[in-house]
């Protein structure tokens, strides 16, 4: 035993650190599993044994606490190990984002300072190309996935051979719940990528944070120890929104699907009853549109829609299908999770256009969350579902900084909140409503118009894949909107630009938008540009459709 | 604002406060209600306005961060806005439990050190006779109990005036987490009341585990936003089981029943549709022999029991009248909830009569809690479900000590572990069952016999209404077990102590009880004697039975 001892009446200091989490599940999870593309399957046990082994191997090949390990993975139960074992070792897990260019790559892993990195075969060809230029890594592991060929022995290990080679126990010691856990860096769409990181205990916090806002309120979105999880979202992106942690801690069955593929995700809904799930609208999108969605039963499916706007259009569409979705939202700089769309009691009897109103808002916050709009001097505004600001918060579980960024830090915490760079709105009953990104408003005139009000109305017309405003400089209002619109296949052809352009006329009769929203041009595209986590790259666009400037 | 003031890059340091928990509550309540007996109502945001009035109120009083203030009150909304005003201003709430002697409450008052008392009219006599005896209480504030005529001039204020004439804000600091935030005594059966008390991370932490446990596993004892809670557990001891935190995070509906009364308490489950509970076995059964009970849907009535052993046949009788129960254990000292015995799902489709079993079990640690049994030197024991030792704690709410008194200290905490003075074993599936209180276990001829399976199996004839179990010393063994029993009203006479010693020679038969466990003499009596809180007072039973000493 390393742990530290107590003298007879000495307190024990309870650390809020994630082996916490783990033995809290280990009480509850008896034989439940833990599921890689229906192919692997092993239970709660198995992972609590992985998990020491995994540590166990690392320590063996040198990594130390304080060290950065990085990971490059799909979403699988090895990188679930790795979200345990890593940080309950005292070590720093570094979620690589393999979608990144190479030089972005190389430039995230030597800012982090990692030691070490554990990488799927498939990757191989980018860790090959970034190998020569990284400065700290001194070890490599590969995980051989499938039935690679990959030869392990370029490298100083094989992940499960290194697990076997383990003893199934690891003294994991009571670390100082401040010990930084994780790591990952953030494209903005300028500059270089910058590192966000957590501790233990804000993860430890937000996992029980979430744990209730999903669990205790009696609403549709819940999720309980009898889901069966599933993250669509990559691992590496903001924990998967801290959802693995939290089904661990619930010791709910877990379904990890590796590489994103429309039919294997399907197919794994169908066989392992998956009931509970979170990802952007893309990949929604791309579930509802494929053929095999009909084949599926989607009404056990409860889905949190973040990263982008869940659209009106979007979520009835999803709920014709039977699905349950609702907006999740929160940043990198967040852990994330600031806010979930659920109805709240009262509306139980409301009809479905008043709740498809309700579920597609930016959300009410979750418990311990403090959000506020605020002017350009920090002054809160009023919470009356109109007036806007700048959005910013305070939570338990928020990034104390960008790694080695002080002045960008300086930028994001202001007066004690955490400035989101997000303009929105709050009602009275604690909903927050996000109209847009600062830098993407559109000042019309002295006028703020939001690009995603523009964005929203637009998706609700039938032959609207997905559109994106925005600003475009003009002489005599400052900026007139711009919309830049893909079509669905079938309607292509056949619907005009001067279609669209009636149709936003339309909703400023109705009152749904001011005479000054309606954008001068519409402009129809086979693709919007996207950053490389499948938003809408807006600076490009800005970039592509340069107005006219006198 | 007296708030601290962050400088530009510096982290908000999002502090564990009671505070926050309120702020929490405010987001989900919209216009929820909290009632008193059925006669007031008035909703959260009333709370909040009041809470901040009661500070303000006590403020000017002269209360200090850091100073003790003790309440005196029947479980009610005052009490609800005692427990956060109190702390949230940096003062210290003591929670007096007025069913104690008046020597009793002078020494635990003297002990804590308040400085302000705040009491219910209708405990004017007990704050009268202990008056001349307070060293440090400098102001006295009285609650006008419905149309009490006491006069409260003779005090410092009347609870109601003192709130009218502060002022709608108070300015909550932001206080260091580790600040303490309640302070209460326990007393044993030997030696003077002990004070324990807890932190504002303390109890933030236990709402929050609670509120996991009781709403995340999708099981029969649910406790989520949509139910109605009333306590029936006095709030004096140990903060109602920390349930009104809980309920105020959650924002469910709130309903105080004021003094405990069974008709008014079923009239309030009636009329409230009061669907959520806690409570010792003796309220249970109070409410259960009451006619009115027949009167009452208790199909949705949820309710923890704890205090003393839930017994299979008690509850067997509430499940028959449509109740859900199971066991919550704790103890003052650990704030206090430690485990429920909630049913796992893959108990799904078992029988009525195993998940009795389950149920009346200690139950299952909630999150973060960690149970182990051990031997005299600590040394931790293996769980299957049979091996005994002492049981021991670690969990982020326990007390750190028992206050001014570090000799107890030294005897609550060794080794790193809260000791609880439990005996018991824990099985496979995590499941803890406590069979005796170290000092109450029966040592016959070298064997422990457990006086709670002893009372358990008679707990399970039809003519009984309750027995306890104490040993008697004897010559040949060392201890003999002696059994006290009250017949329920409509056997007496009929029932003999012949019957009763057959019953249990039965339970021999069937492999439920060792040989040595019949006890060799049963008598039978009118009333068991009780502590204040209502527990067998096995120490007095003891006194009052001494056998034959060689």
């Amino acid at each position: 035993m390393t742990e530290r001892t107590y003298a007879a009446g000495q307190a024990y200091t309870y650390p809020l650190i994630i082996k916490k989490l783990l033995q809290t599940a280990l009480v509850n999870a008896t034989d439940e599993e833990i599921v890689y593309r229906g192919e692997q399957r092993y239970s709660y046990r198995d992972l609590n044994t992985r998990i020491h082994r995994l540590a166990g191997g690392l320590t063996a090949l040198g990594l130390k606490p304080g060290e950065v390990a990085a990971v490059f993975d799909y979403d699988s139960p090895r990188y679930l190990e790795c979200f345990f074992a890593i940080p309950m070792m005292g070590s720093v897990l570094q979620t690589a984002n393999w979608r990144l260019s190479t030089d972005q790559i190389v430039y995230t892993i030597n800012h982090a300072e990692a030691s070490v990195i554990i990488f799927n075969s498939d990757f191989m060809p980018i860790i090959e190309a970034i190998r020569p230029a990284l400065t700290t890594v001194r070890k490599y592991i590969m995980i051989r996935e499938g039935e690679s060929t990959a030869d392990a022995f370029r490298f100083d290990g094989e992940y499960e051979a290194m697990l076997q080679s383990a003893d199934d126990h690891f003294d994991f010691p009571d670390l100082d719940e401040n010990t930084r856990a994780t790591t990952f860096y953030t494209t903005g769409t300028t500059g270089d990528p910058k590192g966000v990181y957590f501790t233990h205990r804000q993860l430890v916090l937000h996992s029980m944070s979430l744990a209730i806002a999903a669990g205790s309120y009696d609403n549709e979105g819940r999720f309980r120890s009898n889901d069966v999880y599933m993250p669509l979202t990559p691992m590496f992106h903001v924990h998967a929104w801290g959802v693995p942690y939290v089904a661990t801690m619930l010791a709910t069955k877990q379904v990890y699907p590796g590489r994103y593929e429309p039919k294997k995700i399907l197919e794994l809904i169908r066989s392992e009853k998956v009931t509970f799930s979170h990802c952007v609208p893309t990949i929604l999108q791309m579930l509802m549109t494929d053929p095999d969605c009909r084949l599926t039963d989607m009404s056990n499916w409860k889905v949190i829609i973040g990263g982008s706007k869940l659209s009106k259009g979007q979520a009835k569409a999803a709920r014709a299908l039977g699905m349950t979705v609702f907006t999740g939202y929160g940043m990198s700089e967040t852990c994330p999770i600031i806010s979930l769309a659920l109805p709240k009691k009262y509306m139980a009897d409301w009809d479905d256009d008043r709740i498809l109103d309700v579920i597609t808002k930016t959300g009410v916050p979750i418990p311990l969350v403090e959000i506020e709009v605020v002017d350009e001097e920090d002054r809160p505004k009023p919470h009356d579902g109109e007036t806007s600001g700048e959005v910013v918060f305070r939570a338990p579980w928020l990034t104390e900084g960008y790694h080695k960024s002080p002045e960008k830090t300086r930028e994001l915490w202001r007066n004690g909140y955490l400035h989101s760079g997000d303009v929105g709105h709050i009602d009275g009953d604690g909903y927050l409503q996000i109209t847009d990104r600062i830098k993407d408003v559109i000042k019309s005139g002295g006028e703020w118009v939001s690009s995603l009000d523009l964005e929203n109305i637009l998706s609700q017309h039938e032959a609207v894949l997905e559109s994106a405003a925005i600003g475009i400089a003009d002489a005599k209002w400052g900026e007139r909107p711009l919309m830049l619109v893909v079509l669905k296949d079938m309607f292509k052809g056949q619907v005009t630009e001067g279609d669209l352009k009636a149709y936003m006329k339309q909703a400023v009769k109705e009152g749904r938008l001011p005479g000054y929203g309606v954008p001068d041009n519409i402009v129809l595209l086979d693709a919007l540009p996207k950053t490389s986590v499948g938003k809408l790259n807006k600076k490009q666009m800005r970039l592509d459709f340069t107005g006219p400037v006198m």
